[in-house]
């Protein structure tokens, strides 16, 4: 479940009288664009996991997947003594991801664009898998152009795998 | 100049009776966070620039260094007819850009954590380089915690040039 980010108790979307962002954030989203971005912020998680560059690198790209985003390019670093930075370059736009493990906290981007990537299956695959007590979320679309049919970029022909 | 994401004609953070977007961000922006994140869209830009991998990796490696950002790795990506994606991962978090030369239009997102390095010289370097006509800002903060006193995590001893 994702909470609405005025700290309520009320999941994102049904905070009405609680705070004016359910407000933009409906008005932002009825817009016609090229992207959808969601900001994650996932609370409560396995330390052990946020710290450990393999595992999230590996949840990243299995996130990509489960979205049936097509995966470009994927790079993680681990920093001293601890946290990890990832990307996930994927055709649609990208995934990211800080971390700081010292707070059971990391910071995720579900960026897409186009109509056959969902970025909600991105953030629901990884509250699953990063143990996310929980969670606030913001969504926002990018590009909101005045053309009549917005074109995604074609996918390139060839990507790695 | 950064336009307020409400189509009307008042910079961000003034247009105080126009929408709501600037009450909800001056609310988060007051909050205590690990990191700031800057969503940029950059309208009318130089169509023939965006199209250029290594003209846009260039850029964005400079507005990078314009911040004083630690630059751990950079990539991009160049689509077929048309357009590029590219991730630049500092040590103090990202920086991202995706273009649509056909729109001469840029999703750019300017996330840095801790003190000494300001999105803000990014966007201004970037607006300049990129020959933007207009553009839209949104500013968060990302990792609003309830701990007095917050750390970014430390800076890693090496990290590419």
């Amino acid at each position: 479940m994702a909470w609405c980010p005025c700290k309520g108790s009320s999941p994102v979307g049904q905070c009405i009288g609680r705070c004016l962002f359910s407000y933009f954030q409906e008005v932002q989203l009825s817009l016609e664009s090229l992207g959808r971005h969601i900001l994650v912020e996932y609370y409560g998680c396995d330390m052990n996991l946020l710290n450990k560059a393999s595992s999230v690198k590996a949840l990243m790209e299995d996130a990509a997947r489960e979205a049936r985003a097509t995966i470009v390019e994927s790079f993680i670093h681990q920093f001293s003594p601890f946290g990890v930075s990832g990307v996930v370059v994927i055709a649609e736009s990208h995934l990211t991801i800080h971390t700081w493990p010292e707070y059971g906290y990391a910071a995720v981007d579900l960026f897409t664009c186009g109509e056959d990537v969902d970025p909600w299956k991105c953030y629901y695959y990884l509250l699953e898998h990063l143990k996310a007590k929980h969670s606030t979320t913001i969504e926002l679309r990018r590009g909101t152009l005045n053309t009549p049919h917005l074109r995604h970029k074609p996918l390139p022909v060839k990507v790695a795998a």
